[in-house]
């Protein structure tokens, strides 16, 4: 029996442990992107209108603090109760940075107690949007590359060489 | 046996069949990109240094088709050839479109034929970046991502609205 489960996860395109250290390596590179970011433009700096680092970095923890939790327990946190929502954010690069660590911990805390068998299950995440536990999974992870890439631009505009993409 | 491996697909957090739609999801929406950006902008336009458009939009290219291609086959293009190295790029957005196309078709060409139970066999893309098929595809989107949310940056800052990034 155990070596016939070995064998079929052997076969998965994707284990649940492969899929949780693909997330956390891709939040160990954005943490490094973070450092790298220069206080004094976290704030108020800008391309095109689009939101401050600091806000970007915000929606990413958001959705990965609430998200995880509520793909493990099924309750989500209230969007109006959100920081990139309420607009109660970090006011310090210390502060983003240990917030970015204590959701960290919840995620590795929260993301074992999804069984194996509930990945493929239809969720309604954050009570409005529709997908698998996976899907949004990969939706959150999917966020993170977007708007870190975006702030990969902002660094270079500011002549700041962001930390290499392919290391996790 | 048939619903033995029913049941097996459904406990798994990732067939090889939605990856392959999440892959082409993806490259939708990259199209979608392309299809936005301004044809005089794409072979000079450029933040902080970085690659102009096409220059992204090219390496994305390459990497899909010699990529998919060598996990299918094993013969892997050498980089040597390929386009973002020899600067042979499209001339044109319609050109861009259409080698874009090619790649797509051959992604559903090519990739049904990875068996089921070679996504965590190890390779050694391009001859050089170690890893598994499964992470390498990863890879793949990964990376993709990561330039398209760099062109969103490009597209606001010449005053372009991107498409939506959840739309697929």
């Amino acid at each position: 029996m155990e070596t016939t489960q070995m064998t079929e996860k052997l076969n998965q395109v994707m284990t649940s442990e492969q899929l949780l250290a693909h997330w956390q390596g891709h939040r160990a590179l954005t943490r490094r992107v973070i450092e790298a970011f220069p206080e004094d433009k976290m704030f108020d700096y800008s391309i095109g209108g689009m939101r401050p680092f600091v806000g970007l970095m915000v929606e990413l923890i958001d959705l990965a603090d609430g998200g995880v939790e509520g793909l493990a327990t099924g309750n989500w946190k209230p969007s109006e109760e959100m920081a990139h929502v309420t607009g109660n954010v970090p006011q310090s690069k210390e502060e983003l940075l240990s917030k970015w660590d204590e959701v960290t911990e919840k995620i590795n805390l929260f993301f074992p107690q999804i069984a194996e068998d509930r990945f493929q299950e239809h969720v309604l995440a954050f009570g409005q949007y529709e997908g698998t536990v996976s899907s949004t999974l990969f939706y959150f992870i999917d966020n993170e590359i977007h708007h870190r890439g975006q702030a990969y631009v902002y660094l270079r505009s500011l002549g700041i060489n962001p930390p290499f993409f392919w290391e996790r």
